[in-house]
């Protein structure tokens, strides 16, 4: 089935210990849209500048996305991150942020996408993801992410929509300064209180917590000997998970578990190099060759 | 099958964010005891001050502990350790370490003891280390702990034991430590070309990695909304982990690995509350139902 992803498509200037990269392909529904890729058509609402390039986009639609919901603004630039990653890359450290076309868009739904049963709201304003939801159409299966800065800035509208979707998917910090515990089982119960159904907790490189009525659990990452780019991990995670959620055309509680198992796969290659670069170079049945030996790494 | 655990025995004056608790009993022999004592016998070697309570003695007898090997000083004070935990409580911060009886000891096996088919090397000395090892006749099944300090002062004497010994348990700072590389999955394979069939590096509330000729394999920690003090945690792993293999008469690497489920959950006992008191609590039922549960909490 057909998933709508709502998000950011950007360039990144990233430094890590293992390199540097200039104005290369970054963004959340990038990263989200290049790993759902392997499992289901796409499309993609978000907003570019004039100085995008084609070949860009060209691949987005290669890749099965539809990217008639993509602006390309005549006047404006790219939304543009720099950042950097150092020691063991658990964090980035934001350099610069340029908005750019970013700071006047609203992310809006073209009718011929309002029939998606399946929709990701990246990082956004909540009162965008909010409005983006109210025009979807049914009963989509409905997952959000958030960031610290609407946990802090826009509580009572992040509140809100955490009664109205389904699925939160949030990194460590974000649970912590969201619930204000800092253990993690308890801040994942605290979330479900809040409304979801089930709440993924991301740790990065340690894996990631499931919480919902069926109790909590919880996923190694995969184990890797090269990590060049954390940039884009969690997005391409969700994207893995909600990829194979709208594949299946399930929405249970075992299909969300499972659907953590290629997560947390699409994960592991996004981090392997800089940009989308690695997606570039991983087929899917590579990718299905890694899921099945991360089933067995996690097989006890 | 009987486990022969060679290791400290002490007292321990501990804070975290959750309490005090002043000269409880502690020790990496004592929590690997105590751990392992759920599946099979144990004889323990090590020693104590005149200091020492009899209640402990017995205690640990009743656990099926053979504490012959136990050597209690008629002049001199049982080891004792004290540290704080904070924040995330990842961490220990030693304040003092009063070597009492330990300071003259050098651990030696009683003749009894010679023919353990499992040994246990709690971290010590590595010479300590080796000549236990070399004590203990036939081919036991031996796997060894250590500690950043005999990585750094004695690299000889512990590069002879990893080519001496079965298995090798550590943490992900001595894993690093003693490989001088960050990446966990690089320094586990470094850590099987220096001898050990297997190893294992512990992560804490992040479980751990298993690294063999079989692969990499990843197990989180259980999930837990209770963490009152860390303090023998990982010494709590290789006692359920050596545990369960000698229960199961079993060294095949399939046995290692489940024991890793086993060692997993008598971690998560130990660090439930302060000292021993949480194994005083836990019964042998209790604990194969969290084994069940957590076993539902990684399945995918």
């Amino acid at each position: 089935m057909t998933l709508l992803v709502v998000g950011s498509v950007a360039f990144d200037t990233i430094e890590t210990p293992f390199g540097k990269a200039d104005r290369v392909l970054g963004g959340s529904a990038t990263f989200f849209a290049y790993a759902a890729s392997y499992f289901t058509k796409q499309r993609l609402v978000g907003i570019v500048g004039h100085d995008f390039p084609p070949e860009h986009l060209d691949e987005l639609v290669e890749r099965g996305v539809d990217i008639s919901g993509l602006q390309v603004s005549k006047t404006g630039k790219t939304f543009h991150w720099t950042g950097r990653y150092e020691g063991d890359m658990n964090a980035a450290q934001t350099l610069g942020v340029s908005l750019n076309v970013l700071g006047e868009y609203k992310a809006a739904v073209p009718e011929g996408f309002r029939d998606s049963p399946y929709v990701f709201l990246a990082n956004d304003h909540p009162k965008t993801q909010l409005d983006v939801l109210a025009s979807v159409r049914g009963n989509p299966l409905s997952v959000a992410d958030t960031r610290d800065f609407w946990i802090s800035e826009e509580p009572e509208l992040l509140a809100e929509l955490l009664r109205r979707v389904d699925g939160l998917v949030l990194n460590e910090h974000e649970a912590r300064l969201l619930t204000g515990t800092s253990n993690l089982v308890k801040a994942g119960r605290d979330v479900l209180a809040r409304g979801p159904e089930w709440a993924v907790i991301k740790k990065g490189e340690h894996g990631a917590l499931l919480f919902s009525s069926e109790g909590t659990f919880a996923i190694p990452a995969c184990p890797l000997e090269v990590v060049r780019d954390p940039t884009g991990a969690g997005d391409a995670f969700a994207g893995g998970l909600m990829g194979y959620l709208a594949s299946s055309g399930k929405r249970s509680l075992e299909a969300v578990r499972r659907g953590l198992t290629y997560g947390t796969v699409t994960a592991s290659v996004a981090v392997e190099d800089f940009s989308v670069e690695p997606f570039r170079k991983v087929t899917k049945e590579q990718l299905n060759d890694r899921h099945d030996a991360f089933l067995k790494a996690i097989r006890f």
